[in-house]
């Protein structure tokens, strides 16, 4: 592991994150839910949707921005439908339940729909479509998102990175697996490029504050990123911003709050489309055409410059391969703010090598 | 209009279609359907999904590669869901069928979703997606399309453009409206510059034939498109992939023919998913929370060289708006097409200017 990393073996830091959050007041189940939704991140080697995002949810909580002791409830349901209100509870808890309620309605209609208001960050949207497929079913997360980027053409930001996830049932160790936010690239990968004193970004990841396409990271670290391929990552956030917020009747665009936000609760809406493939081809045909369409990419030449062609999830599955075997790292200054807390709460932290 | 350009009046060179089909042994009504969603194209200036498509469908219908005659059949219906086989009649004509399922399960359950395989070239995706949302419902068409773009990291073919369409209830002229390949940019901007004798076109267009990004005009026109954003792009193709081909059973990646394969049917599947407002937020909120949105969006402050901010489907209304007004530009290549079958099945060709 790299210098300075903390590197915990998962299970303990999965113990130790529902512990941060009991201390936080949270009930053991309902923390042991969150805990595994961020441990999940970390594995997968998503760790801005993992542990990074802990303090924050205790912060909330303590400050009650987030209401640790909700469930929420059903608004309406009808037909293969469900309209939820999350009441600003725990966003895995509302998550875990919507999804259940998706799977439910989906075993029931063949295809379902379910969209909750009033919410709080779900993590990795992966985690909710990992869920819903894991019932055999196909399963899609999606999620509006605190407003840092601007409309294609605006250089003042409306939309969040709003993700689009879809998952399909199968081994998770080898299934397709889709969760991509609607900008060219996470925030963070521009942060790190800033602090590791990077000078040139690629081009299409940012814009300066006019709104100018740039490729200087100083620039992009100043200005703002960029919607995926300009005016169709617009088009996606804004697909993802309705099928949230607008059908739910939450938060929109700059009414969303944010993990940083300290004056009102984060206010996302998520949304979870459920589809039986046992209604089309059959479970068995769906699982054999997807082998069969993962062979079809995998036999792509690679193009110059690499030696594989890989689908989406892959990269995912082989860093939680690895990670369950070695270990999540967590840098120092994420490990420093999660030992505070645990002081804080009178909580031993895990072994770390 | 430009030099060279034949421009014909919208209903005349509707007409002009219908008749064109039913020379090609179409029935009326049939032939009807499809010069209406040609037309859609054209006017909304989607050049490359309106008459150009014309000559190809004719050729096909001639060669018995597209059967005319077909309005396809049911396999299943269940729930909320309907697999449908489109025994490779005129793309229009099963997809009108196929929406308008779409349309009556979700009126019943809140939500459906409808695929159909061995279909064929079903126009602009939006027109399905309209004619979802005229009846009050969110409607998505997807499909899967002819294998011209390579996976991320590839530099052979193995998917379609596969395009993702949305659209939601309200007056068409200002109504939020989503049709989007999963590419950069469609293939033929890139023959365009080829033609113009540009020399470079934009980063992240097109990937030279060893699949290495490229900004040459020339090594893009013999190479390949680039996957929106690459790895998303790529996942966003699949994702449509599966909605459509996977579940429904049709023909997959290098299985897919085209518009320009004279050994198959083309068998591409599409899939339309519809969502009831009326089941969340109600209709009337919902309508009202899309005017917001569409304001929020609207009022950001545009980035440097652009004067405003565009929401999807809003400059295809402005060329709707100027082309009903004052007619559709043909080029000559694609007038002379069209005259040459209007000749061999008996036809007036329609006045120009």
């Amino acid at each position: 592991m790299a210098e300075g990393f903390f590197t915990v073996e998962h299970t303990a830091l999965e113990n130790f994150a529902r512990q941060l959050l009991e201390g936080a007041g949270v009930a053991r189940q309902r923390a042991a839910l969150v805990a595994s939704n961020l441990i999940f991140g970390n594995l997968r080697g998503v760790d801005s949707h993992g542990m990074q995002l802990l303090p924050y949810y205790v912060e909330q909580l303590s400050s009650g921005l987030i209401d640790g002791a909700q469930d929420g409830a059903v608004l309406r349901e009808g037909g293969a439908t469900m309209l939820y209100n999350a009441s600003n509870g725990l966003g895995a808890v509302t998550s875990a339940i919507c999804c259940d309620h998706a799977i439910r309605l989906a075993n029931e209609h063949g295809v379902a729909f379910v969209v909750a208001r009033d919410a709080n960050h779900f993590g990795a949207a992966a985690y909710w479509g990992r869920r819903i497929s894991a019932e055999g079913l196909i399963g899609f997360a999606f999620c509006n998102a605190s407003p840092i980027v601007p409309p294609f053409q605006a250089k003042e930001p409306r939309l969040g990175t709003n993700p689009i996830c879809m998952s399909v049932p199968g081994a998770p160790e080898t299934s397709w697996l889709l969760d991509m936010a609607t900008t060219t690239v996470a925030a963070n990968r521009i942060f790190k490029a800033y602090h590791n004193k990077q000078a040139e970004i690629p081009p299409g990841w940012a814009m300066d504050k006019e709104g100018r396409p740039t490729t200087s990271t100083n620039e992009a670290f100043h200005g703002l990123i960029m919607p995926l391929g300009g005016y169709k990552g617009t088009g996606l956030a804004v697909m993802v911003e309705i099928l949230c917020a607008i059908l739910g009747g939450g938060a929109m665009s700059t009414e969303v709050g944010g993990l940083r936000v300290k004056d009102r609760p984060m206010g996302v809406s998520h949304s979870f489309l459920a589809i039986d493939p046992a209604r089309f081809v059959g479970a068995a045909e769906f699982a054999g055409r997807m082998d069969k369409l993962t062979d079809y990419l995998h036999s792509a030449a690679p193009g110059s410059g690499f030696d594989e062609v890989l689908i989406a999830g892959e990269p995912e599955a082989r860093f939680e391969k690895q990670r369950r075997e070695s270990g999540v790292p967590l840098g120092p200054g994420e490990w420093q703010r999660l030992i505070d807390w645990a002081a804080k709460f009178g909580v031993a932290p895990p072994a770390y090598t």
